[in-house]
């Protein structure tokens, strides 16, 4: 896993454009400006300070080019790569003012995209042994969300879908003007224009709305914020009912409930603390002598 | 507090571009196209599920608006407030297609920098009774660094400069090619065309360097990755050699050891993880009958 | 049907920006400045000249609204509606020269998308009384593409998938590096990231080719070219083997064929000539006393 | 005639960005993605299916460059050559899943513009003897206007002005202010600031007003709807009184009459169809092995 | 003359973007978030601090409008007036700070379009009771030629073609591909596609060139750095061979010859100084009690 | 100086791409169209015809980049030098079309910088041999701020704030709300959230004012208007007071006064006109054999 496919490439183009122009602004460096002479260069290796998954390679490569195009960038390890204290992730080396130029904007991407992965990796790590795959959500960082799922992808997770135009999840509140008609949800969903290509997910509360989302043999059923008893349960009766639905975990799932969740049987587990509360990995630029 | 300068509103109208666009592709909600009738109503409160401080009102007016200028939208409480579990902190109402449409992205919003503050607040409570100030860093999230320091302030933290062109901060890779002279550097810093209305800042990590820059009357010394008891040490020099010359604390400043940070008598404390390992504040929204 | 989505809108207002820089330039219309006042005010109808279906007419309002804030746009028919000739479909008022300037561009849109819409409308009639429905395909106008599908349904027609994006449509071409094996090929198309919520076409070109993809429980097998003979053949084996799997021919449909192909049963006949060959349909703009 | 002028290459790059966004969304190609390895390299053609004249050949060019920089295209022929079933007109190699993702965009814009090529000169060669020209006029689609007047000339065909502002062309409506009096209309056109480098056309509907135009001495004269024996008339009076005044023949000419109407003698036939209602010209890509 | 085309609007607009930008940054008006409370208010006059003729009051009232759409800005003159010191020519009130933030870009705006109206002025009084009419030329500030024509036009001076897309200007260097013959390159300009609808302007240094051009009927002859006697030649070698032939004098016009330029008799006299040397007219603002 | 920054490369950028547009339109060049082929090349000099200082080297290598990359820039000076009548400063080479199309807005770029840097040559003349610097003011053309304070600085000038953005300087309109108290103003100011970092500036009409600012010990004091007189108390009274206050001279300073006051011993003195009404350098472009 070591390149952008080309909409993550555009949406990273994108944000390195914003964040060179909130940390350059007209002037640029001053500090540079006034002590590093315009011919020095340096070399820098970016090393990791602790344990996690590398992500955002690419994101790096772009910030470096769009910084000056006599930067040389070269990645050592590949996006996905679990390291530990003191690995070199990869390396840069050209004029010394552009280095430095680069530096902040640079470690901003990797630190966030490799914390992302690192916290996917630790859920599903937890999950191992299990059928369950991890899935991350909607809840990103307006501007971030291509870039985020691809950092899930690098520490192992699976992407659910991009937005809310390719794919049906039907929600509590779509089914006010339905009278809350759970099976008539499903299947005016399923027979909209443009829809008779999605997989239709539903989500459910209760017991009750479970048997009519699997009676409209729903492609998907979302268990909101249930007890592993109630999904145990609902495992039990999607496989005598609608053995091809599938049931996916969602709402307050932790690092330490995840591995009870998944041993209920339900094929998919949606956190959305993968993109919305990771901490950054800490990596650092050491300027090679 | 509450209002977006005009470049905080430009920073945040670019994000909220980019937000719709990745969670609405061309088509749209397609489960609310298939579901709602365009001619349903809505009315929805944002709620806190945690105790916190509230930031990003304003952007959550942006989305709204962006989505449709039916929407009508209130804020309840002011950012930078202190909420609990339950604080109903502003209120949306209008067709209810457009709302579902901008229910995420405003919660991706809020959620996000509300956490900025919180986490703010958590470090400023905790030097309490100290003179220290805390600030922020240029660790921010690309594309997002104007909104982050807006959510510092209204955690009460305070801003460091805003990135490369507006201060002068000088590492240690600035000194390389003036043999590591730091008296030389903050002089040839200041002397800079432009630099003239800029304090200049200054690293240090030895007493030697901390000694040169106060010879040079920098107008911040950086003491970098200190024990309390240089700092301390570093104080004491500082009053009797340079008293108009102010300290900043920084590198790995936890919430654990800030209090003893500040206790050292150093006037300014920049923390990092402010922004770049934030969690989101759990604010959720809930459709009212 | 009377509204453009969200996402139609926008594609729209692109191209309204496009069609005003090449029709005014920046100096504008050097004709209207010499010879009409400022002050000068004018009423005018949008008149069919022929018989047809009307699409277009948001398009219509756009551009008014882009010319001039002052004119006023109010459809007469909606979008679908079935015009003679001399029927009035809407009415604009405003200054003169503001008129004139968006008369050009508002007719072109006007003229090219409801072309669509009727001959659409011809191909829907002519498969009347059987199950078929006329889908449109990726032959678009390139920047049209939601244009037009929106014309193809004000037309009658049903929209195929918008891009390759939001569908799996498996051709002759994607087989190469699975040695033509249509049923691996649908099976790794459903199982790659991202699919599962997605229905999987596959297009074949013979009976043995058929009988793969209904073996693999294809969603859609697209039949490309082929015969009414084969075409009965193949809903007989669909409906023995694969009873959920949509048929949809493809390939060569004429006004002269359509209805032969829907007597073979097929679910979907989709047709290029829809948005790649349709002529304008004709209406003219008349100045009222 | 091999190459878009830079206005026309400018015109076409936003074309290409517009297509390839609506067709690969964000994601791209879902098909190929799942179904291509990344290092598959194919090679395909360019070939005609039917009789007609090629267009558009730079805009395979740009769009090829656009999806891949690894994709090498190579024109076989030249814009504006005859072609018949079988010719190949173009090739391109490289990245398969390139070259899938380019297709269907690179054959949208070399259809349309030799589908409008065509038309135009089947309309050429049905007045060749005769001393007129065939013009486009403003009835183009909206964004594609100087495309579309790139692919007439590669019909043989002349263009008229570009827009409202490079050219006076004065019609009925223009004459409320004036008391519909012709030739003040054609005076005051051409004094007005701007003008006096511009020729000055007038549409006229009866022989009054032609008489008025040709005493104005205007630079050409539009015949709106005129008889051919009233062209003839036309004809005869401005050999008469104003033989540098040029006749111009518009309004609903078509394959059937535009021969006759070029025997009258007029200089100019202006043909809305040949941009409005050109059907595609069909060509399609040849995988080669 | 009291408001902007649409194109010089948008030129005016992309302006005021770039203007704003560059005053206040990404933070705005560092002194005024200081001192001014937000919701005071004031109120001010633009006042001319010299005599000279106003233009670029709705380049004023744009900045104001993209300021705050809370400022209300009221003009007390039109474009085109002559003041003297002392004269209000427009007020301007609302948010203090908005106010402040306006105030420069608005004057910046104000003083250049008036200074290019003074000189042209000038330029225009020194010929009055000539039949010599003042125009500009292409030499203008980049990004600024639409504005800078307007003021031309609002100090009585008259537009030559916009740029090198309308209006054919043949010069030395255009014909040396044609050995020289400016018989030839007039009549080869005249029919080249799309010029047809063009005056043809050829430039003559000798009179030898003289002769040619007018033996091609070139519908303007510029002649370039010649002196009085040779102008007046001109214009008696014009009256005598081609009298519907204009001729202009250009090439170091100052206020100081441009009388005795106008006696030869030419008919138009370009002036680059209009707006490449045109000094900025003293206005300033007064802040009202 | 022989570059432009990373800021003033976009600026310029921006600019290029507004300048072509209105000088090229759509079509292009039509005179070079219709008698330059395209194979055709040429070679031309960038020829000084009067005394001056070039500015603007880097922007004409834009323009050339911009029309097309065949065209080969080389200077033959740097910016800043002092050439005379006859010095070539540059020269370009390529296609004879590219050369003609950039030609223009080469020029007029290279003119305008040159006139500023010309212009702020004469006044650092003036005051040689003084301590006083020369520094341009705000009075920018809009949209050109950092390539004009780039000619400012090649003409030997200093550059002050680039906005209001990256100082304080507190005018008597700041004043208001404070009662015109000039000492507590600069506390103010100089305490506000982000000001810690920046100097103070304050702008003093009376000798009052004046004593308040040095006992704010604000870091610069901007002298409006004195007299001679005026300022020379005026330094005294700095020296005696608060010896680290810079004070700068402001308001209607001309070539004619600026070496009297430089003489009273202020630091710095302000010149509007530097940028506000330079005029043009008269640079050509002579093609070569």
């Amino acid at each position: 896993m070591n390149a952008f496919s080309p909409g993550e490439a555009a949406a990273c183009r994108r944000l390195v454009e914003l964040a060179l122009a909130e940390d350059l602004g007209t002037t640029g460096d001053r500090t540079s400006l006034a002590l590093i002479a315009a011919d020095q260069v340096g070399r820098a290796a970016f090393v990791a300070r602790t344990q996690g998954i590398v992500a955002g390679l690419p994101a790096v490569a772009l910030v470096c080019h769009a910084v000056s195009d006599r930067l040389v960038f070269e990645a050592v390890v590949e996006d996905g790569s679990s390291v530990v204290a003191g690995t070199t992730v990869a390396t840069v080396s050209g004029p010394l003012r552009a280095l430095l130029a680069a530096e902040r904007t640079a470690l901003n991407f990797l630190q966030r995209l490799s914390g992302v992965a690192s916290l996917t990796r630790r859920y599903v790590d937890a999950v191992a042994g299990s059928a369950a795959t991890i899935l991350d959500t909607r809840k990103t960082t307006p501007g971030w969300r291509l870039l985020e799922k691809y950092a899930v992808r690098a520490g192992g997770g699976t992407n659910h879908r991009v937005g809310l135009y390719d794919g049906v999840l039907i929600k509590d509140n779509h089914l006010a003007g339905l009278g809350g008609d759970v099976r008539r949800a499903v299947e005016a969903a399923r027979s909209a224009p443009g829809n008779d290509r999605l997989a239709v997910e539903v989500e459910v509360d209760t017991p009750e709305q479970l048997e009519a989302a699997l009676a409209a043999a729903a492609d998907i059923v979302l268990l909101d914020n249930m007890t592993p008893e109630l999904m145990r349960a609902a495992v039990r009766r999607r496989d005598a009912v609608a053995p091809r639905t599938r049931l996916e975990a969602s709402g307050g799932v932790s690092l330490a409930t995840v591995a009870a969740v998944a041993a209920t049987g339900v094929d998919r587990i949606s956190v959305g603390a993968l993109t919305h509360s990771a901490p950054a990995l800490d990596i650092g630029l050491d300027y090679l002598p």
